[in-house]
């Protein structure tokens, strides 16, 4: 009797554990669906910062726009403009058609030292492509918009530094070959895997591979062109003013604010801590460039020149870019001072030298495109002489192989369809030849 | 003996397992509260893009201010930035009163061929509309304010196209009305669960909802106004230049940003292959849209227009807004180009017979409007004869309404307050009628 | 035998409980880590909300420098566009110097009635500062910034109105001790955890700590200077009309944008409910303030004045800052209102008492400063006479501190560098004696 009452309890027991090993098969399995929506939630927010950051980057192209067309003259504005406007187009559409799948060719890529890589023309949605298992940091088609929109303002740098004087068409056509071929080429070196990324080059948001890549091709468009008629006459150096500063200004706060997301989203995905820092040195690096740029000009002239606040403020923006996720503060206040001197340096030195740069793209975008990339290997967490040398080894094939294409592109269009407008179109303005239409035909009018 | 050991080990077993039961009690707890938290998050992410999204779509109204402006004369500056700065005001204050309750009646609207429904004046936070309880994507402020800011959109596109001859108040007056009533109840027909939803009408972001509806208002407009002064002229057909063109780019490009809110919104939440793939192929149909125009003009008038190339950027955006969660890459690219044809084509059109839109809203809004609601029959998942006369019918019936009702508060206001500012005024500007204020008074003075 | 099957039947269960239990332990373990990861999804989540307001704040910057610019002459362009340009950057390397410390002392201040408190300087990551363990809502680095944009603003404020005659490094100077100690000092007080916020002083998003307290500064300011030449003439009030209307709606939707950050940011998380709330008490406040503002100005001057319903949106976004968490649709549709009669009534009495103000924002920032802040005692959930009081206290104290340490600081430089142009400065305009360049020289020039 005691036995089978023994019995009894354990078979009751029995069940009761039974009960709880169901019980735990159903928490387990809950668990796992709640890891799952917990690894969408992550997801999701992650893609949330990456929209808002190609929203702040696709923004820089009216800040591009307003900026070259206030730092240039009034009887060019519609040009500039219109240059301004078709590019963000030219830069997605490339983007798509081949861009995407030259920047990123794909896994294979990347294990030794690769130069070239091809996913296959037009975008198309991978397996997975909407879901974390493409990236945890965002949708496939995020990543391709994000990456459009930095196309697309490589292509934009060149804009500004051959304004004025450049053949619309001309423009079109070799925007087309620099989104569609060079600029992601070049880009895939680091960010597609290849050799630069296998040997070590640094370049967090593209100081080398958008600014300085950006920067070697309008060095060939201003070689290319010639300067501007009446900018160097008789060993006078004539400054040819812009027609409006609060364009100017508006540029380049729209810029900082599309630095945000050109820095901010280099990240990949919303990282609290790293987006967070990096956002910080960005602006720390602006203001500095800002403070040195204002004081180095007056310290020259003795005034306060406006517009080479706003350069040093650009100028700290794109020093920064390179190294902006591993600075200090410190670091950080030190590479936009430096920017911001070296931006006013620069400007008056390439107008020594009889190269006539409108905006100041050269300055802003070349000079400080490589003085933050070697930035990298002098401050931060990977200062070091070993990544100095791998930073000039970056720099020096980007070089070559951005302004070696670019400038070829461009010969092949001077001696096909022309690179300059006549002398007359260019003294009457741009605006009247290029599109017969002024930027402000009513303006005075009553 | 052995019994008794037994019954202890039996004893401590059933604590052992009560222990356990216990313990798993509690991790259920735990893991039901974890799941809460986890919709929490995840709600958290909806609402913070819904919030964003919210305020592109408000920066929208600075782009058409300065698009409006930029394409009008500078004597009426003043009077088109009044405008646009007052119809948000007017646009969220109607929608308070009573235009998110036409627009959103509630649950049991919708059961049958519903037109109208109302849930009460004012906005009242219901049980739970902070919480997702009332919508997983967003909270019921957010809800109000995403949708608010669509509504004063849709009396923005009727204000470009009635510019520079209409009376300030009448304005005014027109707006209120349209907000408050003819905007909320077409829309209700779909979005708020009525007769267009329950057969199937296929609008996403709104082509037919917001673009068409303020097009045919604007048309309305247009043809109860007639041209300004001077425009056709004993069968010529005068050209009336804007006075900005920096303005227009400005008013482009943000319209553009405006609508990865306005497209991106529209999913009602943050999920991220969704939206992502809704701000690609956005972006791809205005740049289509924009490559198209430029290449179409061209062919016309042998120069790149400017102007064309913003209508074809916001012509390729109103194209794709109707199908933007339907389409790949080729369908956006697809509806971006025939969109960048047809304003170039309409625009002209227009022109030919006598309407006088100055900033080409019609073309843009109402055109591409229904040519993007169509094309969600052409391409994409949904293309299909039935659906294509499903779409008809919504792009009728709401042609109906909005043109009819407009049609009648616009005459209404002609005979009564007056539509049209005085011949004298027109000449001289609105800007001093209306206003006694230019809009660049101290813009020459030393 | 019984027995010992009884035994080996108890071993089995035995087992079996040990793996049950041993699983409860792994499950237990996996949701401890499952909620790890939920903390910081959470607190990624909302670091992004908190980003994206640090760059709508940012934004506000720009805002700032087209506003007053397009409301002052157009020979001052350049040193207001110049002055906006290099304020940002004052503002945040100053807070990175002394400011966040100075604002945010740390957990002893605040215990009793606290007046200055100081961490040190420099910022300085915090063990833990890249996660929630810091601050749930975001990470030091955006706590950082954002407290920096916001600095930067009230600087900001006082330019509008000491504009077209204060010595551009003069303002430099003032800008950097204003930014450096005043307003950190003074915001100290309630948002670092002193004295008024121990006696319950509710100030929202700073109605009082950055507006009034700019407005303050502004008030000195002006008054130090006195008003601009040929503004009031042997009792004669003349309008020094501005030069750029379409800069100042660019400037007001931009700082309305902003405001979106500005107010949203100021819950400093992503709380759905509550930043959605938040942003929609905003919306409504800003557009029935410009509501407000049109027709008062109307029932005045019997036309409608665009600079007034600029002022009146601005008007409502300051009125309702103190309190945008604490109300409902009508209390925020009545404080908007009320600004909007206000900020009208105010910049008329201003010109009366002669104190000339050049874009008004001693109307907006001071007067509806103040009233948001009473207003907080007046309307929504904290109404009441002992929080008018204390309302009362909070805004004499501040008004005592940052009139008086600005008039100091305003007098120390005008009798040492000197704090007014010279008069042939200013007829000539600031662009020319400080800047040698005009804002649009190229403009005209074909």
């Amino acid at each position: 009797m005691l036995v089978d009452s023994l019995n009894h309890a354990q078979a009751a027991l029995n069940d009761s554990l039974h009960a709880t090993n169901d019980l735990m098969f159903k928490t387990r399995t809950e668990l796992q669906l709640t890891q799952n929506s917990l690894a969408n939630s992550s997801f999701k927010a992650n893609n949330i910062w990456m929209m808002v950051a190609t929203a702040f980057v696709f923004i820089m192209h009216l800040g591009f726009a307003t900026l070259e067309s206030g730092l240039t003259q009034a009887k060019n504005t519609t040009n500039v403009l219109f240059k301004n406007s078709i590019v963000p187009a030219i830069g997605i559409m490339t983007h798509a058609l081949c861009g995407f799948n030259l920047m990123y060719p794909g896994f294979e890529f990347g294990v030794s030292m690769d130069f070239i890589g091809f996913k296959g023309w037009g975008v198309e949605l991978p397996e997975g492509g909407e879901t974390f298992v493409y990236n945890p940091g965002m949708t496939y088609w995020t990543d391709f918009l994000f990456q459009a929109m930095f196309a697309a303002t490589a292509a934009t740098i060149v804009s500004g530094a051959v304004a004025e004087r450049i053949k619309l068409f001309s423009f079109m056509v070799f925007s087309f070959f620099f989104t569609a071929f060079i600029y992601p080429i070049i880009g895939s070196w680091k960010w597609g895997g290849g050799w630069l990324n296998t040997i070590g080059f640094s370049d967090f948001a593209g100081s080398t591979l958008v600014h300085s890549v950006g920067g070697w091709a309008a060095l060939a468009g201003v070689i290319l062109l010639g300067p501007r008629l009446g900018k160097f006459n008789k060993g006078v150096i004539n400054p040819i003013q812009g027609h409006s500063m609060t364009s100017a200004v508006i540029g380049t706060f729209l810029l900082w604010l599309g630095w945000f997301g050109f820095n901010g989203g280099s990240v990949l995905s919303a990282e609290p801590g790293m987006v967070s820092r990096v956002l910080v040195m960005t602006c720390i690096s602006g203001s500095s460039g800002a403070i040195a740029a204002a004081f180095s000009i007056f310290a020259i002239n003795k005034h306060f020149d406006l517009s080479m606040v706003l350069n040093g403020i650009l100028a700290g923006l794109v020093g920064i870019t390179a190294g902006a996720d591993q600075m200090g503060i410190i670091d950080a206040t030190l590479i936009g001072l430096i920017s911001g001197c070296l931006v006013v340096f620069a400007i008056i030195t390439f107008e020594k030298i009889r190269l006539d740069d409108p905006v100041g793209a050269l300055s802003v975008h070349l000079v400080c495109g490589i003085w933050g990339t070697l930035a990298v290997a002098l401050f931060g967490a990977k200062a070091g002489a070993a990544q100095f040398v791998t930073q000039l080894i970056g720099i020096g094939s980007v070089a070559v192989a951005a302004f070696g294409s670019s400038f070829l592109i461009l010969l092949a269009i001077k001696y096909t369809i022309g690179l300059r407008v006549g002398k007359e179109e260019e003294i009457y303005g741009l605006d009247a030849s290029e599109h017969y239409m002024e930027a402000y035909p009513n303006f005075m009018s009553k």
